[in-house]
C-alpha cells in the first residue's frame, strides 16, 4: 500500500473512525482502524460490533492495499503534522508516515483479524435532508434510559408510513415524538428501533455535513449513507444493529382531549422551572397552581433542607382551575426541545399526563407523567 | 438585613466565594458563604480554612446585618434571575430573595458558626500589576506535585530581594523560575511558600481583574488585596496560609556554564516533541542526537508496542556533538511557558540538567533533568 493525501482530509476521516474505535474495551483489535488504499480513494473504517463506520476521501494511490493500526496513536500523530501532503506506506503490517520533516513508523496488525463491516440487505430505503434528521433526532435522543427488562425502550423508534417519519423515544416517565415529512412515500409502512448510542453517533458524525442521507432498512441492520458531492460514491456510511422487539403502542397514551391549555413564554417558563427545581429536593417535584381566570400559574417548590420557592408566571390560559405536580428535570428537557418563543402546555387533571408542544407547527409532542399526590 | 443590588454585581461576588466554598468537604458549614450588608456595600466571603476570600460590591443597604447560606443553591438561583435589581432580606436565619416575579426563601445557618476570615499582621508589603503577577504565576503553577515528605516543594516560592520577586516551583525533576521586576524595593529580603492551590485560585480569581495587587506578608499568612477603582476600599482579598519550612537552595542546580546552545523554532520543537512522545512508551523518553556541525537535532523515540519516531529539527547550534534523553512531558511544559517564537536550549552533557529559556529577556528559566542511560 502506498498513497498520498492532504493532512486535513486524512484528519477528518480518522476523527470519524476514532469515535467508534476508541469506545471498544472488550476486544483489543477493535481499538484499531482499517486503512485501505483504493483507486484514487482512501477508505477508513472502524467498528465496535454494534456500529460500523466507513469513510472515503480522495487520495493519490500509487499502490492499493490494506493496513490495520491503533486509532489513538494514529490520530494523535496526524493532528500534530503540518498542513501538508502526507505519504502513507505499508511496511509489512506496519504503517510508515512521512510528512515534511516528520517520519514515523506505527506498529500495525494483521488485517485478517479485523472484523468485516457488514453489508445491509436492502428491504426499503428513503432519503432525508441530513441536517433536518440530525436536528430532529436531537429532540429525543437523550430521553431513553438503558433497560435490560425492556430493551426496546432503550432505543429510538423510527416509524415510516407513506411520506411521514416519526421518531419516538420514552423512558416511561415522558415521551417525545418528532414528525418528519419525507419527499417521497414508502411503499409499505415499516419501523425499526435504533440503539441510543447509534443515534448519538449519527448526530456527531453527520451533524456538520450537508445533503440528503439515505436510510436503508435491512433485516437486522440499518444503514445511514451519505454520498460524495462530486461523484456518485459513498462518503460516509454508518451501519447499526437494530434492537429486536416491538415498540410499545405509545399512541394510546397521547391525550385525545385537554381541559386546560396554557400558552407561556418559553424562556421565562424554563428559568422559573429551573429555579423551582433548586428547591425541589430529591423528588424533583414542582407544583403548578393553575388559575385560568387570572391567566396565571403559580410555581411552587419546597424542601425543609434548602428552603422554598414561589413565583408567578403569566400567560394565555383557558379551562378549569387545577393543581398538578411534575418532575422539573423532565419539564426542562421537553422545553429545551421546543424552539418556538412560546410553549403550549395542555393538561387534563392532576393524575393524567400533560403535553408540551410548540405553538407553531405540529412536528413535536412531549408527553410527561405527573407526580401523583 | 435588607439590601438591593444589581444581578450582575451580585453574581460576580458569589462566583468568587463559591470557588472556595464548594471545595470544602470535611466541615459542612464551609459549603456556605457569608453575606454582610454594610453601609453602601455588600460583603461576601467564604473559606476552606486554608484560603479565605472576601469580596465587596456596591449595594443600597436599608438595614445592615449578616447571613450564612449554602453557596451552591444561592449561586444556582442567582444565575437564573433576569438582569434586574435583586432584593435580599433576612428572615431570622433565612434569606429571602425577590427579583422581578421570582421569589424565594433559602434556608440559612447561624452566622456565629461560620469561621472568621483571619486578619494578616503585616510585616512587609509590595505592589505588583495583577496581570503581570497572574501571567508569571501561570508559568510555574502546574510544576509542583503534592509531597508529604517534602511539603515545601508542594508549594511555590515567592522570594523578594530589593526590587526583584522570583517565583519558583519544582517537583525535583524540573524547576521553573520566573523573575518579576517590582516598582519599588523591599526593605529586607524575605520569602514565603504559597500552597499550589492558593496560587491557582489567585490566577482564577484575579485573572480577569486590572490594577495593582498588594501582597502583604504576615507571620503565618499572606494576603493578596485588590482595591476598588473609585474608592480606597478593598474589592477582593484572598488570604492564604503559608507552607512552613525552608525552600531547597535551588540556585545551586542552575548550570553555571553550557557546552552546547541551540536556538530552535518554538512551535516546530513543540510539535516534534509531542509527536515523539506518542511513541515513547511509559518512560516518556525522547532522545536528542545533537549535531552542531550540521546545525541539526535528530529527535528519536521508540517502543516495541507502538512503533518508532525519527525526525530532524534544524536550528542554530554551537558546541560539541552529544546525545541526551529527556521525559517529553517535562519538555512540553517548559516550552509552553516560553512565549518567544524561538527557544534557547542549553546543554552540558548527557548526565547534567538542560536549560530552556526565551531568546529575548531573561525573565524565565526552566531546568530539566535528563534521563540517564
Amino acid at each position: 500500500m502506498k498513497l498520498r493525501i492532504k493532512k486535513e482530509e486524512l484528519k477528518s476521516g480518522i476523527s470519524i473512525a476514532e469515535r467508534i474505535a476508541s469506545r471498544s474495551i472488550s476486544l483489543p483489535i477493535l481499538k484499531n482502524i482499517s486503512i485501505k488504499a483504493e483507486k484514487d480513494l482512501i477508505n477508513i473504517s472502524a467498528t465496535d460490533l454494534e456500529i460500523g463506520v466507513e469513510w472515503w476521501g480522495s487520495a493519490k494511490t500509487d499502490k492499493t492495499g490494506e493496513l490495520v493500526v491503533p486509532s489513538s496513536i494514529l490520530s494523535g500523530f496526524i493532528n500534530l503534522l503540518p498542513d501538508a501532503e502526507i505519504e502513507l506506506t505499508s511496511n509489512k503490517e506496519d504503517l510508515n508516515i512521512n510528512c515534511s520533516n516528520y517520519n514515523t513508523q506505527i506498529k500495525g496488525f494483521n488485517p485478517e483479524e479485523f472484523p468485516i463491516i457488514p453489508e445491509v440487505a436492502e428491504k426499503e430505503s428513503v432519503l432525508v435532508d441530513i441536517q433536518y434528521l440530525c436536528k430532529s433526532l436531537s429532540c429525543v435522543v437523550d430521553i431513553p434510559t438503558f433497560s435490560t427488562t425492556r430493551p426496546e425502550i432503550s432505543g429510538i423508534l423510527f416509524k415510516f408510513d407513506k411520506n411521514i417519519l416519526k421518531i419516538v423515544a420514552t423512558d416511561s416517565y415522558r415521551l417525545g415524538e418528532k414528525t418528519i415529512k419525507l419527499n417521497s412515500s414508502v411503499k409499505n409502512p415499516f419501523f425499526f428501533i435504533l440503539p441510543q448510542k447509534s443515534a448519538k453517533e449519527i448526530i456527531s458524525i453527520f451533524g456538520e455535513t450537508e445533503g440528503d442521507i439515505r436510510i436503508v432498512f435491512g433485516a437486522n441492520q440499518v444503514l445511514f449513507e451519505l454520498l460524495m458531492t462530486n461523484i456518485k460514491h459513498p462518503k460516509i456510511r454508518l451501519i447499526s444493529r437494530q434492537i429486536e422487539g416491538d415498540y410499545p403502542n405509545y399512541e394510546e397514551i397521547i391525550p385525545k382531549k385537554n381541559q386546560i391549555t396554557a400558552i407561556l413564554e418559553r424562556s421565562d417558563l424554563l428559568n422559573q422551572i429551573k429555579a423551582a427545581g433548586l428547591f425541589s429536593g430529591k423528588s424533583g417535584e414542582v407544583i403548578f397552581k393553575i388559575e385560568p381566570t387570572k391567566n396565571k400559574i403559580e410555581i411552587v417548590s419546597q424542601n425543609p433542607e434548602a428552603g422554598e420557592y414561589n413565583s408567578t408566571l403569566l400567560g394565555k390560559i383557558t379551562g378549569k382551575k387545577e393543581t398538578i405536580s411534575f418532575n422539573y428535570r423532565y419539564l426542562v428537557d421537553g422545553i429545551l426541545s421546543i424552539k418556538t418563543s412560546e410553549v403550549l402546555f395542555e393538561i387534563n387533571s392532576s393524575s393524567e399526563p400533560g403535553v408540551l408542544k410548540p405553538t407553531k407547527g405540529i412536528d413535536f409532542l412531549y408527553i410527561i407523567m405527573p407526580i401523583k399526590a
